[in-house]
Protein backbone atom coordinates (compact mmCIF):
# COMPACT_ATOMS: atom_id res chain seq x y z
CA UNK A 1 0.00 0.00 0.00
CA UNK A 2 1.06 3.37 -0.78
CA UNK A 3 1.45 5.88 2.21
CA UNK A 4 -1.82 8.37 1.84
CA UNK A 5 -0.66 11.34 0.54
CA UNK A 6 -1.54 14.65 1.85
CA UNK A 7 -3.63 16.29 0.64
CA UNK A 8 -1.38 19.70 -0.29
CA UNK A 9 0.62 16.65 -2.36
CA UNK A 10 0.44 18.00 -6.22
CA UNK A 11 -1.26 15.90 -8.39
CA UNK A 12 0.63 14.78 -12.21
CA UNK A 13 -1.49 12.91 -14.61
CA UNK A 14 1.14 10.47 -15.73
CA UNK A 15 1.22 8.77 -19.47
CA UNK A 16 1.61 5.67 -19.40
CA UNK A 17 1.85 3.57 -22.02
CA UNK A 18 3.28 0.69 -20.30
CA UNK A 19 7.18 0.57 -21.74
CA UNK A 20 10.55 1.29 -20.99
CA UNK A 21 9.97 4.98 -20.80
CA UNK A 22 6.38 5.80 -19.35
CA UNK A 23 7.61 3.82 -16.57
CA UNK A 24 10.74 5.95 -16.06
CA UNK A 25 8.64 8.96 -16.68
CA UNK A 26 6.11 7.73 -13.81
CA UNK A 27 9.47 6.90 -11.32
CA UNK A 28 10.41 10.49 -12.18
CA UNK A 29 7.36 12.25 -10.95
CA UNK A 30 7.04 10.08 -8.06
CA UNK A 31 10.12 10.81 -6.83
CA UNK A 32 9.83 14.87 -7.65
CA UNK A 33 6.99 14.68 -4.84
CA UNK A 34 3.83 14.61 -7.02
CA UNK A 35 1.09 12.28 -6.52
CA UNK A 36 0.97 10.38 -9.75
CA UNK A 37 -2.38 9.50 -12.00
CA UNK A 38 -1.69 7.33 -14.77
CA UNK A 39 -3.74 7.52 -18.04
CA UNK A 40 -3.13 4.65 -20.77
CA UNK A 41 -4.95 5.44 -23.90
CA UNK A 42 -6.19 1.53 -25.23
CA UNK A 43 -5.86 3.17 -28.91
CA UNK A 44 -6.28 -0.11 -31.01
CA UNK A 45 -2.52 -0.92 -30.51
CA UNK A 46 -1.90 -3.94 -32.07
CA UNK A 47 0.68 -4.91 -28.92
CA UNK A 48 -1.96 -5.22 -26.32
CA UNK A 49 0.19 -6.26 -23.75
CA UNK A 50 1.35 -2.90 -23.01
CA UNK A 51 -1.65 -2.18 -21.18
CA UNK A 52 -1.06 -5.05 -18.95
CA UNK A 53 1.89 -3.80 -18.51
CA UNK A 54 0.90 -0.61 -17.78
CA UNK A 55 -1.42 -1.35 -15.05
CA UNK A 56 1.17 -3.63 -13.49
CA UNK A 57 3.48 -0.44 -13.80
CA UNK A 58 1.02 1.50 -11.97
CA UNK A 59 0.38 -0.58 -9.49
CA UNK A 60 4.00 -1.55 -8.66
CA UNK A 61 4.82 2.44 -8.34
CA UNK A 62 1.89 3.08 -6.12
CA UNK A 63 0.12 5.43 -8.43
CA UNK A 64 -2.85 6.98 -6.90
CA UNK A 65 -5.12 5.97 -9.75
CA UNK A 66 -5.06 4.21 -13.32
CA UNK A 67 -6.84 4.56 -15.97
CA UNK A 68 -7.49 3.53 -19.36
CA UNK A 69 -9.28 5.44 -21.58
CA UNK A 70 -10.98 3.39 -24.87
CA UNK A 71 -10.39 5.85 -28.38
CA UNK A 72 -10.73 3.70 -31.69
CA UNK A 73 -7.77 5.30 -33.23
CA UNK A 74 -7.64 2.52 -35.56
CA UNK A 75 -10.88 3.41 -37.49
CA UNK A 76 -8.63 6.19 -38.77
CA UNK A 77 -5.97 3.75 -39.84
CA UNK A 78 -2.69 5.01 -41.36
CA UNK A 79 -0.26 3.40 -39.18
CA UNK A 80 1.35 0.04 -38.55
CA UNK A 81 0.28 0.07 -35.43
CA UNK A 82 -3.07 0.24 -35.91
CA UNK A 83 -3.49 -1.08 -39.41
CA UNK A 84 -2.89 -4.69 -38.84
CA UNK A 85 -2.62 -4.74 -43.02
CA UNK A 86 0.70 -2.65 -42.16
CA UNK A 87 3.87 -4.78 -41.69
CA UNK A 88 5.69 -3.67 -38.49
CA UNK A 89 9.34 -3.22 -40.07
CA UNK A 90 11.97 -5.76 -38.14
CA UNK A 91 15.01 -4.40 -40.51
CA UNK A 92 16.62 -2.22 -38.31
CA UNK A 93 15.57 1.81 -37.50
CA UNK A 94 15.80 3.48 -41.03
CA UNK A 95 16.06 7.37 -41.90
CA UNK A 96 12.54 9.45 -41.89
CA UNK A 97 9.19 8.83 -39.78
CA UNK A 98 8.21 5.35 -39.75
CA UNK A 99 5.22 3.37 -40.83
CA UNK A 100 4.89 2.95 -36.86
CA UNK A 101 4.13 6.68 -36.28
CA UNK A 102 0.72 7.09 -35.32
CA UNK A 103 -1.01 10.11 -36.53
CA UNK A 104 -1.28 12.81 -34.01
CA UNK A 105 -0.77 10.33 -31.10
CA UNK A 106 1.05 12.45 -28.72
CA UNK A 107 -0.84 15.49 -29.77
CA UNK A 108 -4.64 13.19 -28.92
CA UNK A 109 -2.89 11.85 -25.65
CA UNK A 110 -1.53 15.07 -24.06
CA UNK A 111 -5.21 16.72 -24.93
CA UNK A 112 -6.82 13.81 -22.97
CA UNK A 113 -4.48 14.29 -20.19
CA UNK A 114 -4.97 17.51 -20.23
CA UNK A 115 -8.62 17.04 -19.95
CA UNK A 116 -8.15 14.64 -16.94
CA UNK A 117 -5.49 17.44 -14.87
CA UNK A 118 -8.18 19.50 -15.55
CA UNK A 119 -11.22 17.56 -13.65
CA UNK A 120 -8.18 16.86 -11.34
CA UNK A 121 -7.52 19.78 -10.27
CA UNK A 122 -3.71 19.19 -11.30
CA UNK A 123 -1.06 21.74 -13.44
CA UNK A 124 1.71 18.95 -14.08
CA UNK A 125 1.28 16.33 -17.06
CA UNK A 126 4.53 14.06 -17.68
CA UNK A 127 5.03 12.25 -20.51
CA UNK A 128 8.20 9.88 -21.78
CA UNK A 129 8.92 11.09 -24.90
CA UNK A 130 12.61 11.36 -25.98
CA UNK A 131 14.34 12.56 -29.12
CA UNK A 132 17.93 10.70 -28.87
CA UNK A 133 17.18 6.74 -28.99
CA UNK A 134 13.77 7.86 -31.17
CA UNK A 135 12.10 6.34 -33.67
CA UNK A 136 11.98 10.00 -35.89
CA UNK A 137 8.14 10.88 -34.57
CA UNK A 138 7.30 14.57 -35.22
CA UNK A 139 5.81 14.59 -31.94
CA UNK A 140 8.71 13.53 -29.97
CA UNK A 141 10.40 16.61 -30.56
CA UNK A 142 11.64 19.74 -27.74
CA UNK A 143 10.32 21.89 -30.12
CA UNK A 144 6.75 19.92 -30.62
CA UNK A 145 6.42 19.97 -26.65
CA UNK A 146 6.99 23.63 -26.27
CA UNK A 147 4.06 24.50 -28.27
CA UNK A 148 1.93 22.00 -27.31
CA UNK A 149 2.53 23.51 -23.35
CA UNK A 150 2.25 26.88 -24.92
CA UNK A 151 -1.23 26.04 -26.18
CA UNK A 152 -2.38 24.10 -22.72
CA UNK A 153 -1.56 27.16 -21.06
CA UNK A 154 -4.37 29.04 -23.20
CA UNK A 155 -7.13 25.94 -23.10
CA UNK A 156 -8.21 25.38 -19.91
CA UNK A 157 -10.29 26.98 -17.21
CA UNK A 158 -7.22 27.06 -14.51
CA UNK A 159 -5.23 28.61 -17.69
CA UNK A 160 -7.96 31.46 -17.61
CA UNK A 161 -7.90 31.77 -13.92
CA UNK A 162 -4.02 32.54 -13.41
CA UNK A 163 -2.43 29.07 -13.08
CA UNK A 164 0.46 27.83 -14.85
CA UNK A 165 0.09 24.45 -16.57
CA UNK A 166 3.38 22.57 -17.16
CA UNK A 167 4.55 19.66 -19.47
CA UNK A 168 7.02 17.56 -17.90
CA UNK A 169 8.84 15.37 -20.52
CA UNK A 170 11.49 14.37 -18.55
CA UNK A 171 13.46 12.00 -20.95
CA UNK A 172 13.42 14.35 -23.90
CA UNK A 173 17.08 14.97 -24.14
CA UNK A 174 18.12 11.41 -22.21
CA UNK A 175 19.64 8.81 -24.14
CA UNK A 176 17.96 4.65 -23.86
CA UNK A 177 20.96 4.16 -21.80
CA UNK A 178 20.77 6.64 -19.32
CA UNK A 179 16.57 6.72 -19.18
CA UNK A 180 17.42 3.09 -17.96
CA UNK A 181 20.66 4.19 -15.45
CA UNK A 182 18.29 6.90 -14.31
CA UNK A 183 15.07 4.49 -13.70
CA UNK A 184 17.17 1.93 -12.00
CA UNK A 185 18.29 4.37 -9.49
CA UNK A 186 14.16 5.17 -9.07
CA UNK A 187 13.66 1.23 -9.01
CA UNK A 188 11.98 0.72 -11.77
CA UNK A 189 10.83 -3.01 -12.21
CA UNK A 190 11.86 -2.88 -16.24
CA UNK A 191 10.83 -6.75 -15.95
CA UNK A 192 7.18 -5.72 -16.19
CA UNK A 193 7.54 -3.15 -19.15
CA UNK A 194 6.47 -4.05 -22.77
CA UNK A 195 8.26 -2.09 -25.85
CA UNK A 196 7.73 -4.25 -28.67
CA UNK A 197 5.37 -3.21 -31.42
CA UNK A 198 4.44 -6.20 -31.63
CA UNK A 199 4.36 -8.31 -28.55
CA UNK A 200 2.28 -11.37 -27.67
CA UNK A 201 -0.10 -11.54 -25.57
CA UNK A 202 1.82 -12.70 -22.80
CA UNK A 203 3.78 -9.49 -23.35
CA UNK A 204 6.68 -11.52 -24.85
CA UNK A 205 9.18 -9.01 -26.92
CA UNK A 206 9.97 -9.88 -30.87
CA UNK A 207 13.53 -8.70 -30.82
CA UNK A 208 13.42 -7.14 -34.16
CA UNK A 209 11.40 -4.02 -34.46
CA UNK A 210 12.71 -1.09 -33.49
CA UNK A 211 11.19 -0.54 -30.39
CA UNK A 212 13.11 -3.63 -29.46
CA UNK A 213 16.18 -2.44 -30.84
CA UNK A 214 16.30 0.54 -29.46
CA UNK A 215 15.93 -1.18 -25.97
CA UNK A 216 18.00 -3.77 -26.42
CA UNK A 217 20.79 -1.27 -27.32
CA UNK A 218 19.97 0.61 -24.07
CA UNK A 219 20.67 -2.13 -21.77
CA UNK A 220 23.91 -3.04 -23.22
CA UNK A 221 25.18 0.54 -23.78
CA UNK A 222 23.87 1.15 -19.78
CA UNK A 223 26.31 -2.02 -19.18
CA UNK A 224 23.22 -4.04 -17.87
CA UNK A 225 21.38 -7.14 -18.13
CA UNK A 226 18.19 -6.51 -20.25
CA UNK A 227 15.61 -8.19 -18.07
CA UNK A 228 13.16 -7.68 -21.52
CA UNK A 229 11.40 -11.82 -22.17
CA UNK A 230 11.81 -12.44 -25.79
CA UNK A 231 9.79 -14.75 -27.54
CA UNK A 232 11.31 -18.14 -28.62
CA UNK B 1 -26.02 13.07 -54.70
CA UNK B 2 -23.21 15.65 -54.59
CA UNK B 3 -21.38 16.02 -57.38
CA UNK B 4 -18.09 13.37 -57.60
CA UNK B 5 -15.08 15.53 -56.60
CA UNK B 6 -12.03 16.09 -58.78
CA UNK B 7 -8.80 14.31 -57.37
CA UNK B 8 -7.51 17.59 -56.80
CA UNK B 9 -9.90 18.47 -55.22
CA UNK B 10 -8.37 19.58 -51.13
CA UNK B 11 -10.02 18.11 -48.50
CA UNK B 12 -11.13 19.48 -45.02
CA UNK B 13 -11.85 18.33 -41.86
CA UNK B 14 -14.98 19.70 -40.61
CA UNK B 15 -15.88 19.56 -36.82
CA UNK B 16 -19.37 19.08 -36.67
CA UNK B 17 -21.58 18.75 -33.57
CA UNK B 18 -25.06 18.86 -35.32
CA UNK B 19 -25.99 22.71 -33.78
CA UNK B 20 -25.84 26.11 -35.45
CA UNK B 21 -22.44 26.72 -35.58
CA UNK B 22 -20.70 23.77 -37.08
CA UNK B 23 -23.42 23.38 -39.52
CA UNK B 24 -22.34 27.08 -40.65
CA UNK B 25 -18.68 26.35 -40.61
CA UNK B 26 -19.45 23.14 -43.11
CA UNK B 27 -21.36 25.60 -45.44
CA UNK B 28 -18.09 27.58 -45.43
CA UNK B 29 -15.79 25.07 -46.07
CA UNK B 30 -17.70 23.78 -48.93
CA UNK B 31 -18.48 27.33 -50.22
CA UNK B 32 -14.39 27.94 -50.09
CA UNK B 33 -14.03 24.47 -52.41
CA UNK B 34 -12.87 21.71 -50.21
CA UNK B 35 -14.12 18.47 -50.10
CA UNK B 36 -15.17 17.98 -46.39
CA UNK B 37 -14.87 15.14 -44.56
CA UNK B 38 -17.15 15.50 -41.02
CA UNK B 39 -16.22 14.32 -37.86
CA UNK B 40 -18.05 14.48 -34.76
CA UNK B 41 -17.39 12.89 -31.42
CA UNK B 42 -19.49 10.99 -29.26
CA UNK B 43 -18.22 12.10 -25.94
CA UNK B 44 -21.10 11.35 -23.54
CA UNK B 45 -22.76 14.41 -23.79
CA UNK B 46 -26.35 14.22 -22.43
CA UNK B 47 -27.80 15.93 -25.78
CA UNK B 48 -27.85 13.02 -27.69
CA UNK B 49 -30.16 14.69 -30.86
CA UNK B 50 -26.71 16.30 -31.20
CA UNK B 51 -25.59 13.43 -32.99
CA UNK B 52 -28.39 12.98 -35.19
CA UNK B 53 -28.55 16.34 -36.00
CA UNK B 54 -24.87 16.24 -36.92
CA UNK B 55 -25.64 13.48 -39.88
CA UNK B 56 -28.36 15.01 -41.32
CA UNK B 57 -26.69 18.14 -41.50
CA UNK B 58 -23.39 16.12 -43.09
CA UNK B 59 -25.99 14.01 -45.77
CA UNK B 60 -27.72 17.53 -46.50
CA UNK B 61 -24.95 19.77 -47.32
CA UNK B 62 -23.17 16.65 -49.48
CA UNK B 63 -20.67 16.09 -47.28
CA UNK B 64 -18.18 13.67 -48.89
CA UNK B 65 -18.27 11.34 -45.40
CA UNK B 66 -19.31 11.94 -41.62
CA UNK B 67 -17.77 10.05 -38.98
CA UNK B 68 -18.95 9.71 -35.28
CA UNK B 69 -15.65 8.51 -32.85
CA UNK B 70 -16.96 7.47 -29.13
CA UNK B 71 -14.56 9.14 -26.58
CA UNK B 72 -16.04 8.82 -23.06
CA UNK B 73 -15.27 11.91 -21.07
CA UNK B 74 -17.93 11.32 -19.54
CA UNK B 75 -15.64 8.78 -17.31
CA UNK B 76 -13.31 12.22 -16.89
CA UNK B 77 -16.60 14.44 -15.35
CA UNK B 78 -16.28 17.82 -13.86
CA UNK B 79 -18.73 19.23 -16.71
CA UNK B 80 -22.43 19.90 -16.23
CA UNK B 81 -22.48 18.32 -20.29
CA UNK B 82 -21.08 14.96 -19.40
CA UNK B 83 -22.54 14.33 -15.89
CA UNK B 84 -25.67 13.78 -15.08
CA UNK B 85 -24.96 14.78 -11.49
CA UNK B 86 -24.68 18.44 -12.40
CA UNK B 87 -27.68 20.75 -13.27
CA UNK B 88 -27.68 22.72 -16.28
CA UNK B 89 -28.36 26.48 -15.86
CA UNK B 90 -31.31 27.38 -17.33
CA UNK B 91 -31.09 31.16 -15.49
CA UNK B 92 -29.18 32.90 -18.19
CA UNK B 93 -25.91 33.64 -19.29
CA UNK B 94 -23.82 34.37 -16.06
CA UNK B 95 -19.83 36.17 -15.89
CA UNK B 96 -17.13 33.50 -15.61
CA UNK B 97 -16.87 29.72 -17.44
CA UNK B 98 -19.81 28.28 -16.70
CA UNK B 99 -20.29 24.13 -15.68
CA UNK B 100 -21.51 23.74 -18.96
CA UNK B 101 -17.39 23.47 -20.09
CA UNK B 102 -16.51 20.44 -21.15
CA UNK B 103 -12.38 20.39 -19.42
CA UNK B 104 -9.80 20.62 -22.90
CA UNK B 105 -12.85 19.65 -24.96
CA UNK B 106 -11.72 21.40 -27.70
CA UNK B 107 -8.33 20.67 -27.69
CA UNK B 108 -8.96 17.04 -27.57
CA UNK B 109 -12.04 17.40 -30.98
CA UNK B 110 -9.32 19.20 -32.96
CA UNK B 111 -6.91 16.64 -32.00
CA UNK B 112 -8.83 14.11 -33.31
CA UNK B 113 -9.52 16.14 -36.21
CA UNK B 114 -5.59 16.41 -37.34
CA UNK B 115 -4.94 12.81 -36.95
CA UNK B 116 -8.13 12.02 -39.62
CA UNK B 117 -6.77 14.99 -41.36
CA UNK B 118 -3.07 12.95 -41.58
CA UNK B 119 -4.84 9.59 -42.99
CA UNK B 120 -6.55 11.67 -44.98
CA UNK B 121 -3.81 13.92 -46.93
CA UNK B 122 -5.69 16.82 -45.52
CA UNK B 123 -4.02 20.45 -44.31
CA UNK B 124 -7.28 22.35 -43.16
CA UNK B 125 -9.37 21.65 -40.34
CA UNK B 126 -12.34 24.04 -39.95
CA UNK B 127 -14.02 23.95 -36.53
CA UNK B 128 -17.00 26.33 -35.11
CA UNK B 129 -15.75 28.62 -32.21
CA UNK B 130 -16.88 32.27 -31.99
CA UNK B 131 -16.04 34.26 -29.07
CA UNK B 132 -18.37 37.00 -29.66
CA UNK B 133 -22.30 35.22 -28.47
CA UNK B 134 -20.52 32.45 -26.63
CA UNK B 135 -20.44 30.86 -23.45
CA UNK B 136 -16.78 32.24 -22.46
CA UNK B 137 -15.66 29.17 -22.77
CA UNK B 138 -11.18 29.63 -22.44
CA UNK B 139 -11.26 27.18 -25.81
CA UNK B 140 -13.17 29.11 -28.22
CA UNK B 141 -10.77 32.34 -27.98
CA UNK B 142 -8.87 33.66 -30.96
CA UNK B 143 -5.31 32.97 -28.99
CA UNK B 144 -6.28 29.58 -28.40
CA UNK B 145 -7.23 28.67 -31.93
CA UNK B 146 -4.08 30.51 -32.69
CA UNK B 147 -1.57 28.22 -30.22
CA UNK B 148 -3.58 25.20 -31.53
CA UNK B 149 -2.91 25.80 -35.30
CA UNK B 150 1.03 26.47 -34.22
CA UNK B 151 1.67 23.31 -32.24
CA UNK B 152 -0.55 21.49 -35.05
CA UNK B 153 2.31 22.75 -37.37
CA UNK B 154 4.96 21.06 -35.62
CA UNK B 155 2.94 17.80 -34.68
CA UNK B 156 2.34 15.95 -37.76
CA UNK B 157 4.09 14.17 -40.83
CA UNK B 158 3.00 16.65 -42.74
CA UNK B 159 4.49 19.13 -40.82
CA UNK B 160 7.81 18.15 -40.97
CA UNK B 161 7.64 17.37 -44.64
CA UNK B 162 6.99 21.10 -45.40
CA UNK B 163 3.00 21.34 -45.61
CA UNK B 164 1.25 23.79 -43.68
CA UNK B 165 -1.52 23.11 -41.39
CA UNK B 166 -4.30 25.41 -41.60
CA UNK B 167 -6.61 25.73 -38.53
CA UNK B 168 -9.73 27.50 -39.91
CA UNK B 169 -12.15 28.59 -37.45
CA UNK B 170 -14.25 31.43 -40.01
CA UNK B 171 -16.81 32.21 -37.23
CA UNK B 172 -14.36 33.49 -34.41
CA UNK B 173 -15.01 37.08 -35.16
CA UNK B 174 -18.93 36.65 -35.91
CA UNK B 175 -21.81 37.41 -33.86
CA UNK B 176 -24.22 34.86 -33.83
CA UNK B 177 -26.90 36.86 -36.32
CA UNK B 178 -23.90 37.23 -38.31
CA UNK B 179 -23.52 33.24 -38.43
CA UNK B 180 -27.06 32.97 -38.98
CA UNK B 181 -27.27 35.41 -41.80
CA UNK B 182 -23.84 34.08 -43.73
CA UNK B 183 -25.17 30.33 -43.15
CA UNK B 184 -28.95 31.09 -44.66
CA UNK B 185 -27.21 32.40 -47.78
CA UNK B 186 -25.11 29.81 -48.35
CA UNK B 187 -28.49 27.43 -48.13
CA UNK B 188 -27.95 26.01 -44.44
CA UNK B 189 -31.12 24.57 -43.34
CA UNK B 190 -31.07 25.30 -39.49
CA UNK B 191 -34.30 23.35 -39.03
CA UNK B 192 -31.37 20.31 -39.34
CA UNK B 193 -29.39 21.63 -36.09
CA UNK B 194 -29.88 21.09 -32.29
CA UNK B 195 -28.05 23.63 -29.92
CA UNK B 196 -29.51 23.00 -26.86
CA UNK B 197 -27.59 21.52 -24.33
CA UNK B 198 -30.76 19.11 -22.52
CA UNK B 199 -32.37 18.52 -26.23
CA UNK B 200 -34.81 15.57 -25.71
CA UNK B 201 -34.50 12.45 -27.64
CA UNK B 202 -36.10 14.33 -30.54
CA UNK B 203 -33.94 17.75 -30.53
CA UNK B 204 -36.40 19.36 -28.86
CA UNK B 205 -35.44 22.07 -27.60
CA UNK B 206 -35.55 23.36 -23.91
CA UNK B 207 -35.42 27.45 -24.71
CA UNK B 208 -33.71 28.18 -21.39
CA UNK B 209 -30.40 26.89 -21.43
CA UNK B 210 -27.48 29.01 -22.45
CA UNK B 211 -27.50 28.00 -25.83
CA UNK B 212 -31.02 28.15 -26.71
CA UNK B 213 -30.96 31.89 -25.30
CA UNK B 214 -27.73 32.68 -27.89
CA UNK B 215 -29.38 30.84 -30.42
CA UNK B 216 -32.63 32.33 -29.89
CA UNK B 217 -31.65 36.29 -29.70
CA UNK B 218 -29.73 35.18 -32.95
CA UNK B 219 -32.32 35.02 -34.76
CA UNK B 220 -34.14 37.71 -33.41
CA UNK B 221 -31.12 40.06 -34.24
CA UNK B 222 -31.10 38.44 -37.92
CA UNK B 223 -34.49 39.64 -38.25
CA UNK B 224 -35.03 35.48 -39.21
CA UNK B 225 -38.29 33.59 -38.07
CA UNK B 226 -36.55 31.18 -35.46
CA UNK B 227 -37.03 27.55 -36.79
CA UNK B 228 -35.97 25.57 -34.01
CA UNK B 229 -38.33 23.05 -32.36
CA UNK B 230 -38.82 23.97 -28.44
CA UNK B 231 -40.42 20.90 -26.52
CA UNK B 232 -44.04 21.64 -25.30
Amino acid sequence: MPPTPSPHTPRAVVLLSGGLDSATTLAIAKAAGFQCFCLSIDYGQRHRAELQAAAAVAAAMGASEHRVLRLKLDDFGGSALTDNSIAIPVDGVEAGIPVTYVPARNTIMLSLALAWAEVLGSHDIFVGVNAVDYSGYPDCRPEYIEAFERMARLATRAAVEGATLNIHAPLIDLGKAEIIQRGTELGVDYRLTVSCYQADALGSACGACDSCRLRRAGFVAAGMADPTRYAA
